[in-house]
């Protein structure tokens, strides 16, 4: 089964690739545009009899080395 | 209205992160993950009279600063 792991900031934390992806955007005349954001997927396939005991591993991957708790939150979403 | 633009690696193209990660996640311990590869998604706020308008706008921006043609492609996915 494969399962997409959005690594987002958290609110508040800056987001500098984000900014400076909006100032070269706002260089080559894209004006309407008015926040850029970035967030990190891991699209994982994974071996396991049900989603949830997945889910648990994946929330695992994600503690010890996909996520830095102190700043970024994580979500999955399944692809199939 | 804001926009996630999705930059994925075209098939057959080397994921060097995604095997890094993989590799890192099995000596971990995590024995059961058979693959992993990664996805860079930019959320963007971008004002627009319509979504049509807008997804023109996001493609000329993917096309100039966003994503790499030879080995990328994009797609994009409305949040609101």
């Amino acid at each position: 089964m494969i399962a997409d792991v959005y690594i987002e900031l958290k609110e508040g934390v800056a987001d500098p690739e984000g900014e400076a992806t909006l100032k070269a955007l706002r260089l080559l005349g894209f004006k309407r545009v008015k926040k850029v954001s970035t967030v990190k997927v891991f699209r994982i396939d994974i071996e396991a009899r049900s989603r949830e005991e997945a889910e648990r591993e994946i929330a695992e991957m994600c503690e010890k080395l996909l996520a830095n708790p102190v700043i970024q939150k994580y979500s999955i979403v399944w692809r199939e």
